[in-house]
């Protein structure tokens, strides 16, 4: 089996995270921050130290970071919390539904309007366009910061200057590439980081995050149970457990520790393997007559789409899968208004996406598989 | 360490547990309902038998089992994905903040009023009062089915029967009795079943569930990818995907499987052993002059609060911890109005809770620790 879906799920963990998760729930399988004997204080201390792992990838403090059930909640959260009646908020065509949903559903509600900046034929954005789009009610800017259909990297550095400069909330989808890139909050004047767990930093499905900077005024969109002032029946204020209501996901949080944890000790081998891997992917293809590549040669982060001529992608996923046992992802990936951009809305794209783990032989093999597919 | 904080969450799982949670780290840590190759195929399948196994478990369809971070989530979808602009809520002082805050929010929001039932004397309800305060505009009851505090058992048939008569959504909260009670959501007229997954189903914490009756109208409360409809950035409405945007946490559902595969199995052994241990341990309580029991003699449902004369709560379970290792769990836990109604909202109460791994010996154990308080 040649897994190449890892922009969905990586399939592979350090061994770390399951000797993390397998400790977590045969050692201290309580309930976080809500008793105070020994075990649940321990389940919480280790929840705490998760914190403060993830808070120092980017550059934030460890109060600062709120577990969430993944990305998409961690989404939700951002925009929602941060609503403004009648406000505006300037996104991209690459946005995930995570958060053009998200949007949409504002708007249906009567709450807000919104602006899609369409990428220009190279793929890459032009940064004006977003100034541009800039009206006297919007309020925030909303990106991921590398596509999850082209791998296309957003000029985040930019797009952080053009918030600053116009006071806007600058939120940023980093599920995609936490893991693969540095990101310093701070210094890219991110307001917002919404994380994946179980991507790029290599732990389970089932958590994900939202690192807050200080200056943001959020608003809980989940209410209940913090293990804090349990006397009032009003949510909670504090960063972060009012924003956690509910049991968190003990053995899924120390795996992403586990896995941030072995990202950040190997993060330079990690990342070049990827780049390598892309870009000798991307050349083999480059070469190929029937393949249509989307993602742009120089685009060298770990997701690669293109389609082959004469197939539908479906078609070439399954035969990759049932012939080669090549397991790659086909369709839309969730991200329409990208397949608008490329014409693809139909049947979507072939989407490749490759971690640390791969080998080379794995890509040549998938390559002589899509070579079959030339007549 | 003698563990008895099983209604925050049951410590030990059955091996089968653990050998799921393994298997599906090890063999098939895939994307489930996202691509179409083999592993996230099978990672959907084992996340569907999931379904089914719970779908059984309360006379349910498997489509109508959404698999929600926990029982917190489901709560807030259930109240939230139908509010009625205007609207009346009936609910019990019993409840949890997972209930009451999302109300208070809601009526905050200027959009439902709520009513909230006191107990009588006995600490039962009298089923006439939610009959009473059933007003032009109610359009729900929402209960919990075992108080988390006292281990009460709400008469849900009772109210379920009301609930029907009047045309009322009836939302049962069934956090401490999932695993440990019968639950036929059809013959109780259950409207939506909120359950959680790491207490009397066995699983790991981050996942938990509404089960949801074919007559609700219900508005998703999360927003993003569902892994169908991609093309359309509005939010789908199909039973379960619309409610389970983002990745689902697998290894939590594999969990919660198994664990409640474990429980249907020994369902009887399970909860005979349960209640022989809580109503050993009331009866040897009641003797004891210097405890203030809360919870009803007859109710063995293996929650027990209590306090001890001239002693906090929290000095009487850091006693018990640090002195014995005993784990049990004081304060309010989250549910501020039977403290009202019980006098205890300064400091709370001692709560014990029982699994069926536990031993009289264990119990004998507390029993001894806390006779040394008697002076």
């Amino acid at each position: 089996m040649i897994y190449l879906d890892n922009a969905s799920t990586t399939l592979k963990k350090p061994l770390s995270v399951y000797f993390a998760v397998n400790k977590a729930m045969l050692k201290y399988n309580a309930n976080a921050g809500r008793s105070g004997h020994s075990l649940s204080v321990k389940a919480g201390f280790e929840i705490y130290k998760a914190r403060q792992e993830i808070a120092e990838l980017f550059n934030a403090s460890a109060e600062n970071v709120i577990f969430t059930s993944g990305c998409t909640e961690s989404l939700n959260l951002a925009i929602r919390g941060t609503v403004k009646q009648g406000g505006h908020i300037i996104t991209s065509a690459y946005e995930h539904n995570s958060v053009l949903r998200v949007l949409k559903h504002l708007e249906n509600e009567g709450k807000i309007s919104f602006t899609i900046i369409s990428p220009k034929k190279s793929g890459y954005f032009d940064l004006k366009d977003f100034e541009k789009a800039i009206k006297q009610n919007t309020y925030a800017i909303v990106v991921n910061h590398i596509s999850n259909v082209l791998g296309i990297e957003q000029d985040i550095k930019g797009l952080g200057e053009i918030a600053k400069r116009h006071n806007l909330l600058f939120i940023v989808d980093t599920a995609q590439s936490a893991g693969h890139k540095n990101i310093d909050m701070q210094k890219l004047n991110i307001s917002m980081l919404a994380f994946a767990g179980h991507k790029g930093l290599l732990g389970l499905s089932g958590v994900g995050g939202l690192v807050v900077n200080d200056k943001v005024q959020l608003q809980p969109i989940k209410f209940g149970g913090t293990g804090t002032s349990s006397e009032d029946i009003n949510q909670p204020t504090t960063l972060p457990e009012a924003f956690e209501s509910g049991t968190l996901p003990l053995v899924n949080i120390v795996s992403l520790r586990a896995g941030t944890n072995f990202v950040k000790k190997h993060f330079k081998k990690i990342n070049s393997k990827i780049d390598y891997l892309t870009k000798y992917l991307i050349d083999n293809l480059t070469k190929m007559e029937h393949i249509i590549l989307y993602t742009p040669q120089n685009s060298i982060n770990g997701v690669v789409a293109f389609n082959v001529k004469n197939y539908s992608a479906g078609q070439v996923c399954d035969m990759l899968n049932e012939k080669y046992k090549i397991c790659v992802r086909s369709g839309l990936t969730c991200a329409p208004y990208v397949h608008r951009f490329l014409g693809t809305i139909n049947g979507g794209v072939i989407r490749v996406s490759i971690a640390h783990y791969n080998k080379k032989h794995q890509i040549d093999k998938l390559l002589s598989a899509l070579k079959t597919l030339k007549e």
